[in-house]
């Protein structure tokens, strides 16, 4: 088989398809030639942290949003791979909401057992895709070298990941407001608020965590602004919800019942874009992000044009487990073993996806039915069938000891489901440990 | 003529040109068919200020590098346009250091009275040029559609500008710093950093200006790091010049002295780079910041490919009037009025450039070569000849005023080499002027 196959990423969407395509050579399959495009110097892609925010040193779009002091914000017990377990790597089984470093350590583990670095040129940023007649030229920079060049593909699979270009809303009065606004993407560190009264705009899990991360490292208040519905935990005393930002005039804002509130800063938590600047209009995905991405049949397979696939595209419950499951159908796809049906029925697919996301009524049903995609996936590669359902279970108790308490809900444990084993409980609660290394994580 | 000229970017070079245009068609000539792409939803690049740092509501990177409260470093005297003065402007002299909403209402003032707006297609990004058979292949995106097209043109004029992609070194222990790293890029405010204690690192105009504005503004201490000299002005008590950063531990900087400083922040004052991520290899300038740029002929026209154009690419003290000076030469090579040598007489052009650049010993001969180099661009064409000499002189009286009280230097005033009327002294010393709006501004 000589085909060469293109991989814009080396996050874990990425390294899951390297491993997939390393794990059929390993058992004597004849693999196509892949090249992995990875524009930072080092692969994790979100987990691999830098200090940096804004343009890197290269000119180049930061692709980091994570900061220091974060830790996982599900149970590990519904993320591990199936091909590689927490007490594979680290000789013991850890506790279940470890930080970035563990996190990292463990997803390059894998990849580094694969030896699979080889396939991967860091540095290199890709510019620009376009279909030819054979398949696809991609045009990339050689960043450290400032070179650019163009090679052939058969397939393109785009792993570039969605949560890096920020959505950032602007509200009146940002442009003459006495005080720092930024959004998420740019937080690095708690400790640059301390004694400050921040606001936070958006809900969701970067509005919680960030929050959280600001009560733990000493921000004075924290107030929480919502455009659609409080996030309702039992939230410590310094810390309030209020509805919508209306503008900001000096350094007071408004909310939309009227209220006001003094602040120093401004977080927009108000998630990402789907964004693929080097893709033009017939090949760049165009979705919301949702559980039932637009116009990927299985999830992966960019309907208008199959031979082009897209890892790690839907919002996310499910994350290393759900990128494996996809890489190894993609892998098997690419290989000839799946067939992709006609334009109608990878339409339909898609349709269908819709309408049963649509259907649930809440975040268990959302929860289950990513489980249940990541089974219907698994069902036809070889990727070690592994007890979703369980996995499904320790999100939902996962979302109860948020409920009860969500300054304590990362002391609890769970059980892996790919080893049985019970995590132990955590030597420190959350709220104490000050230090995030792995060293001081892995001393249970 | 039914050539058609792409402009990229609708700062001052962009609008130097679309105003060049417009006043030969204005005296009869039959002039091309333009397109200027611009990113931003306004013109008037680096002069249109804005709040955003980092990535934009479009996920393009921001543009913007200037601040709040950010005055002209260089008298109005050496940039007034020659065809345009601030008189006709504002009706009247104003004060020789703008604030920077003033300096954005004269740009917009020429180019509004030229009615060269419809030319422009905002919120549109240049994603990719590529050499075709005919010309040049520009493929855009219109950003609120979300829509990438090609168009083809006979020349390419690039004007987007090279104090936007920032350089970002990396210091040993930034990583793991307990406070704010940023770039002069993403600079805004200095409020933010009142009561601080900030370290600079750099000792160009980025530098200075930065570090005066924190003293304007309340904070603590500023201490400025050098790798090459110290800037050696007469700095206010709280402000110190240490040697280059080797490291930050914790919150404590240490330098090449082995002296150290606790600090709360580090603002990089480390320069930008000339960075053209949708240009190929074969089209892409690459060049230092200097005076004699690299393989532009004439300072213009790239010399391997000389239907293109680059505007504004070299590192200056003239600004508005050389960009002007720029843009009607490139009008009249491109109507075929003046024409380019060959190959080997454009880089012979280049090369004597660099050298008499290299043969300057100080800051006042590269101001007198770079308008020199003023001098002979309008000597080609119908550009208004104005007093370049008086301009140098008025650069020169300025670091005399710099050298004798770098605090006070903007309470100066200049004669205009336009009009030959003298600027009034402005109202409030700059240190006292907290309010940086146009009409408090113009309140003299
Ligand atoms: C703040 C934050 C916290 C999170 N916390 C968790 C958590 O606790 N648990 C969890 O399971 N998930 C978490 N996630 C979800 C996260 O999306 C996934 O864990 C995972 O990182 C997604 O992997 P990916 O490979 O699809 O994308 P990414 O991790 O984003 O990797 C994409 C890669 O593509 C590269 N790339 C991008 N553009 C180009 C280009 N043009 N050329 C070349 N390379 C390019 C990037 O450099 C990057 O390495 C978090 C996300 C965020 C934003
Ligand atoms: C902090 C700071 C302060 C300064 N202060 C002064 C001063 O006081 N006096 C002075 O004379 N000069 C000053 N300058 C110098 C400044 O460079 C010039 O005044 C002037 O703005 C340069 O004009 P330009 O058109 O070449 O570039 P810019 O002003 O940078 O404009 C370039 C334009 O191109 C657009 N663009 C970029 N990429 C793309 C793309 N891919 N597609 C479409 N459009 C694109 C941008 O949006 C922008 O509008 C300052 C510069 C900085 C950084
Ligand atoms: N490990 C961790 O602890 C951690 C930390 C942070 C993030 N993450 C991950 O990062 C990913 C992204 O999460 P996210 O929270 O950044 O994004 P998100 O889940 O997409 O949420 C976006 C939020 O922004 C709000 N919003 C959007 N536009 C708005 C506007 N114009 N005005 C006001 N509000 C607006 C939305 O409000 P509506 O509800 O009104 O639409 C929503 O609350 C998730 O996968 C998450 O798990 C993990
Ligand atoms: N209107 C205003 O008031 C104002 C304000 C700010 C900027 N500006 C304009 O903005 C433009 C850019 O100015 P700038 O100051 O940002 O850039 P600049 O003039 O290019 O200066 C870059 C500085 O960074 C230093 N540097 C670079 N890399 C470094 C490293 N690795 N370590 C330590 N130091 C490093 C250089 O030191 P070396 O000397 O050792 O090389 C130099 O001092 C100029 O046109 C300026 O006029 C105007």
């Amino acid at each position: 088989m000589n085909k060469r196959v293109a991989i814009i990423g080396a996050g874990p969407s990425g390294l899951a398809q390297l491993r997939a395509f390393q794990s059929a050579a390993e058992k004597g399959a004849e693999v196509p030639e892949i090249v992995c495009f990875e524009k930072q110097s080092n692969w994790g892609g979100l987990w691999n942290y830098t200090w940096r925010t804004g343009l890197d040193q290269y000119g180049e779009p930061v692709h980091g949003s994570m900061y220091r002091y974060l830790w996982s914000n599900g149970p590990k017990e519904g993320l591990e791979f199936a091909d590689y377990s927490f007490e594979e790597h680290f000789g013991k089984q850890i506790a279940s909401y470890p930080p970035r470093a563990v996190l990292f350590d463990y997803i390059e583990g894998r990849v580094k057992k694969a030896g699979v670095r080889d396939m991967i040129r860091f540095e290199t940023a890709v510019r620009w895709v376009q279909k030819s007649d054979a398949g696809f030229d991609v045009t990339v920079c050689d960043l450290p070298n400032d070179r650019t060049y163009t090679e052939s593909f058969d397939h393109v699979i785009v792993a570039s990941g969605h949560f890096s270009t920020p959505n950032v809303p602007q509200f009146d009065g940002f442009e003459s407001f006495k005080g720092r606004v930024l959004h998420a993407h740019d937080f690095r560190d708690a400790m640059e608020f301390s004694g400050k009264d921040v606001l936070i705009v958006g809900t969701s899990y970067s509005a919680e965590d960030i929050g959280s991360q600001l009560w733990k490292y000493g921000t004075k208040t924290i107030t929480v602004s919502h455009r659609t519905a409080e996030m309702g935990y039992d939230w410590p005393d310094n810390w309030q919800e209020v509805p919508l930002l209306t503008k900001v005039d000096g350094n007071t804002a408004h909310f939309k019942d009227g209220t006001t509130k003094d602040i120093d800063a401004v977080i927009l938590c108000t998630g990402y874009k789907h964004h693929f600047p080097y893709m033009p209009d017939d090949l760049r995905l165009q979705t919301a992000n949702r559980l039932a991405s637009a116009d990927l049949y299985k999830g992966v397979a960019y309907v208008p044009q199959p031979d082009l696939f897209y890892l790690g595209m839907q919002d996310q419950w499910f994350t290393f487990n759900m990128f494996d499951a996809q890489a190894w159908y993609v892998r098997d796809v690419i290989m000839g073993h799946i067939a992709i049906p006609d334009l109608v029925a990878r339409q339909a697919d898609v349709a269908d996806r819709v309408a049963r996301e649509d259907a649930g009524e809440d975040d268990y049903d959302a929860i289950w039915y990513q489980g249940d995609y990541i089974k219907e996936l698994i069902a036809d590669t070889d990727y070690p069938s592994f007890d979703v359902e369980g996995a499904c279970q320790a999100f939902k108790e996962w979302k109860g000891h948020k409920k009860k308490d969500i300054m304590t809900f990362r002391n609890n444990a769970y059980k892996s489901v790919i080893t049985g084993t019970m995590a132990p409980i955590h030597h420190t609660p959350w709220k104490d440990a000050l230090d995030d290394s792995l060293e001081v994580y892995l001393q249970n």
